[in-house]
């Protein structure tokens, strides 16, 4: 994929008259109305997504992306870098710790590595490396302009393989020790809103490595130019910020997004990390974000404002940090529940029990 | 059992040592510290109120409580009273919209006839009939003081059952036409928060059957003398409430609540209706609500006035108003993926990665 390309993806819309059939699917059901509040609006969703009115989400992948990044050298979390290998590892076994939440029920994990700083490939693992690590974004970009492309386009083609095999639904996740102050960093320069708002404490800063991280993300904002975020933003200047200020985990979770519109498969998001990717890709690729899914509000401060931003209402509240894409896989049984009673739900018309009447509120 | 039986009821703290072990636990897995955040609270919770660091959830009942309620002749509801024995008859049949959801998920329904207005028995519903439907609250009470006993020591007798067959967790829900005009009620009476504030459209009403409702509600409340809370609660204020403005389901529900704290049971609240019996449960038997847990926090409006008041925190946000348990039934998937990674997660020992600091925040 060369730049252009990307610029000139035309996202296709989802169908309005869809959606429409859906909730009226929903409308039908003997059930309060809307009574399954979000969850119908999320099944409408999918089936707006996936253009059909009943649409599939028994086949579901967990789509993990790992990747080092070189802003960890200027200390901005517990961890050192070798945790991302070692978590990976793990992942390739289905031990990590969604790995493990996930035993029993039907998701598949699929981990791709497009940056771990490491050359040994690991079982289990998709190798997709780009490069050992993104350059450290207080002094240097994170990726080339090719790698950043290369990145996306690993996303998309991901999502492409999944669509050809049948998933219905692809929730996404990351492991990459530093990703939040990468993520952190694009959210200020895509937002506007300044670090001390939206910076959190990743896995786990004490006071003073909140403060180190904080102004790390100032400087590389202030390195790259990106601390005065423009009124619109451009495809451009979202592509700008993507590259130099995030990583192979990011830039590959926005070629997911894309790729989920593309492909017509519904994409969730998990916290900050994969949100910012989303609002990465709806930046690039207008309209993305109508195939998108939230599913919880995270811990760290800035995802509810992503997620606002996107329009996404996530339906689990519960302060989660976890990554890897847990809280996305979270999402998946409520969806199942609610798709059961979408499908099966007995209609009014065959209980005796009269419909629910809809007035405007 | 006799009304003194039931004030001299002592609920059993739950152990701190437990709770405080468990969180230990959680935090020698191989994740970020408080990683799924609210969801370690409530396996913490549930290990707490088993009385074990290592709680089983394996075996999971929801617990439906069906009733008429004699305040549907004032026109509070769009639907009539005979829809409560429809949906209840579907209940049985596992064909109900919880029933139809949760196909092909691990949890056993047991449905509850303790008023509903009908002398036919039905098939898959164990019978505890109390009475064909409360009294209308507008103008006499919806218990008599042995009925409201009657009702509750059906719920902690149902609980006890549970109990011996093993289960490690019980979801709570209801069905009956009426019932969120009398928990309503209920709510105003326990809280002094005033019906305009908190009363919802339940299932579905026009602006002007709205305003009816908040009508009844405050006839109601004046005609019990119940519209001025005292600033303390008693035990014996809160059973009044209970038994004239509430019904049978609302009284076996709040006898579940203390079931599960007498039998050491975990009990998942699930919208107003049930929170609310939640909150009789805890003035009438203090203690109880450690052995709660929350569920979503509803689209009625007084449901997360409840929940406060209980200091449970709902881990799902969804605007849901379907009723039947179907949000309570919606967080066990969660737990279950959250127990997982607290039985089986990798030990920081066993991985090669460090253990994450917790520091004073």
């Amino acid at each position: 994929m060369r730049l252009n390309d990307l610029y000139e993806l035309s996202v296709p819309p989802v169908s309005r008259d869809i959606c429409a059939s859906s909730k009226h699917i929903w409308d039908s059901v003997a059930h309060p109305l809307d009574g399954l509040g979000a969850l119908e609006e999320d099944i409408c969703r999918i089936a707006a997504a996936q253009g059909r009115v009943l649409p599939d989400i028994t086949k579901k992948a967990l789509l993990i992306f790992c990747a080092d990044n070189g802003v960890v050298s200027e200390g901005v979390s517990q961890c050192g870098s070798d945790v991302t290998f070692k978590v990976a590892e793990l992942m390739g076994q289905r031990k990590s710790s969604v790995g493990i939440m996930t035993q029993g029920y039907p998701v598949d994990i699929i981990t791709v590595d497009t940056g771990i700083d490491s050359d040994e490939s690991i079982d289990g693992v998709i190798e997709h490396k780009i490069r050992r690590g993104s350059g450290n974004i207080m002094k240097e970009a994170a990726m080339s302009e090719e790698e950043c492309l290369k990145a996306i386009e690993c996303g998309t083609e991901m999502v492409h393989e999944l669509a050809k095999q049948g998933y219905g639904i692809i929730a996404t996740g990351e492991m990459g020790i530093g990703n939040t102050t990468t993520s952190t960093a694009v959210l200020c320069a895509l937002s506007g809103l300044g670090p001390e708002q939206v910076t959190g404490r990743g896995a786990g800063l004490s006071d003073e490595g909140l403060a180190k991280k904080i102004a790390v993300i100032k400087k590389a904002l202030s390195f790259h130019q990106l601390d005065c975020t423009p009124g619109v933003i451009s495809k451009e200047y979202a592509f700008k910020v993507l590259r130099s200020l995030g990583g192979f985990d990011i830039a590959a979770l926005t070629g997911t997004f894309i790729g989920g519109a593309m492909y017509k498969v519904p994409v969730v998001a998990d916290g900050l990390i994969s949100a910012v990717a989303a609002l990465c890709a709806e930046y690039i690729a207008p309209g993305c974000s109508s195939y998108m899914l939230a599913s919880h509000n995270g811990k760290e401060r800035g995802c509810e404002a992503v997620l606002a931003k996107l329009k996404l209402h996530p339906v689990i509240d519960a302060d989660l940090a976890l990554g890897e894409g847990s809280g996305a896989v979270l999402l998946l049984p409520m969806l199942d529940m609610a798709m059961n009673l979408y499908k099966a739900g007995t209609a009014f018309g065959n209980t005796g029990i009269e419909s629910y009447k809809r007035f405007d509120q």
